[in-house]
């Protein structure tokens, strides 16, 4: 079993991969949220949509400090599914990368240092209003990521932010893209239905029709996406020219790749997406149909595997809960290659257990209080 | 002429010069604002005390943008000489260095990314209440510090704050250091009898005597100090267990120093302060006498000299006027040193006056308007 698998051009794939073997990574994490995300139904990031704005700090905490610290324990799903942030701690920690959280709209401010690129909290893209500043948002982003490609080898870009599927779906149609039906969600069983619904309200307020965007990206985030598009978007801009990026996550790097594509597709070339089998074996989604519509970039997927974990939390990801999020497979493969070989998707599941066992009975002992 | 000078344990100035030589540096500038930075004949860093809140992220745009976003033009002194943000921005264009902006409670925020630690701008140290959250300030600064730590070879930490030789001072006195009359000012005249009431005041106010604070550099923040000192120390507390730090500024430095040293002396062998030759042939200040208290740390000078000049501006620099700020010393070392010897003092000179005269046109034709 290969730890890394290859889609969608896979000399292309194979190439990139090679490029990153043994170098210097930095994870930046891309943290937000928005009113969408707290649509009943919508999101599995939190145990109910109220306490979704505390999810991205939390796992930006978790990362940096192995701990929350604005909420007790960690955040899980509303069946008690750790969040996948446990799963990018552990790759980081085990290979050595450093992570960077970067505020691309947050209402709760992480108690940890995150940079700042003027983004401010989403609004419900029904109101055709979902963002004030793309285009601010962009530049200031763009100048970061130029900053921050001067320090090290090549970035791995995540992001968290509750119900960002339905964001990118918004300006994925907008934009001309065809992915109805295609795009992944962290709930069980996939609501394609009231997602379309929510968007197809957010167009109609704004007087879209599907595609009338297209070469208008900014205007598509403002009217139907969120803060964390552009800021990622810009991150890849301003660091792509430079070094490699690898876009961590799964469908909703699909709108960040159009808005790239729309802006300079020349850095199209220094870009891959890094996910997890859960995605490219999810049969909700279709990472592949909707990567295959913008760009020839490739897809790497860690084929991460937790059906022998010695915990029922875990193994749950194989069920196809969660699947992405905090940059999962993008992170599991950085530390894949920065080891050349040392670490393996073994050790990789071994010391998440060692941090799931640490954090979840940190969370009993406080549920006992 | 050597273009950097060596004091205070040459040799071990030396050696720390060596192991940065060909190395790849960033530049973090903490960046913030006082109350007490704008009581009048205290700071230079700006036309009038009223604007003074400017000053600092108007510096940075000038370091990220090459030109600034907040202000017309470039900030200057009361007396029309230019900051010495100029000559950094010179320094890290030739030598390729990021800068990466970090807010040390800052009141106006730069159009530009910068980190976040939770600094709030600073209070009058009259009050005895100087800065709120120091503890979380450097908690999260240290965090900062740790990941930048991984990412490039060494820091240059440099900083930008209104009226910081006073709240040095403060902390500097509340902690034993026999400072008072030592401190370096921007201004034309050292105004040693304001600053030191304004301190005294600070520190009455505070119910405390002269190094009453020796092994409690947290209250003397908090009570006497600025923003700046505990998200300066945090960085370096951080980052310098793991790689060099050069610590770019004057006297103020010398508190940092002092906050370090009492909460982990132990990364100061990893520590050199750099600075200009205007500090060090400064005669109303005595940089070495307040270091010699603290710490056996190497003080690195960059023997920059606008004599020569063809800019009136930049002669003035050579009066005693400004002489430090905004990392000037320190990332003008950084520069030399990057490039091997390619990048000399003329080299620097030249591409300054290069962008002295594009930006100070630029600023008499928004004058024009």
């Amino acid at each position: 079993m290969q730890d890394i698998q290859l889609f969608h051009n896979e000399n292309k794939g194979k190439n990139f991969l090679n490029r990153l073997r043994g170098k210097k990574p930095l994870f930046v994490c891309t943290i937000g949220s928005t009113e969408t995300g707290k649509i009943r139904g919508i999101s599995a990031a939190g145990q109910n949509p109220e306490i979704t704005d505390y999810t991205p700090p939390a796992d930006i905490e978790l990362l940096l400090l192995g701990k929350c610290k604005c909420i007790e324990g960690v955040p899980i799903t509303p069946d008690g599914i750790p969040t996948p942030a446990l799963v990018t701690m552990s790759a980081l920690k085990l290979a050595d990368i450093p992570a960077l959280p970067v505020n691309a709209g947050l209402v709760i401010k992480p108690q940890v240092p995150f940079l700042d690129v003027g983004a401010e909290p989403g609004r419900d893209i029904r109101t055709g209003k979902a963002v004030g500043n793309v285009e601010e948002i962009l530049n200031r982003a763009k100048v970061a990521g130029e900053i921050l490609s001067k320090t090290v080898d090549y970035l791995v870009i995540g992001e968290s932010i509750p119900g960002g599927t339905t964001t990118a779906l918004g300006v994925l149609l907008a934009m001309g893209v065809d992915a109805k039906g295609k795009v992944s969600s962290s709930m069980p069983g996939n609501p394609h239905e009231l997602r379309t619904k929510i968007v197809e309200e957010g167009l109609k307020t704004s007087n879209l029709k599907f595609g009338e965007l297209k070469n208008d990206p900014i205007r598509a985030i403002s009217c139907v996406g969120d803060p964390m598009i552009p800021t990622f978007a810009g991150l890849v801009l301003g660091a792509a020219p430079t070094v490699p990026v690898l876009m961590a996550g799964g469908t909703q790097m699909t709108a960040i790749l159009a808005v790239i594509k729309a802006l300079n597709p020349k850095v199209l070339k220094n870009i891959a997406i890094g996910t997890t089998r859960w995605i490219i074996s999810d049969t909700t989604s279709d990472l592949k149909g909707i990567v295959s519509q913008i760009a020839d970039v490739p897809i790497l997927a860690a084929n991460l595997n937790f059906t022998n974990s010695r915990f029922s939390g875990l193994r749950a990801y194989e069920t196809g809960i969660v699947k992405e999020g905090v940059g999962v497979g993008g992170s599991s493969i950085a530390a894949l290659v920065k080891s050349k070989g040392t670490i393996t998707h073994d050790k990789l599941l071994a010391e998440l257990e060692r941090n799931y066992e640490r954090l979840m009975s940190i969370k009993q002992q406080d549920q006992q209080r």
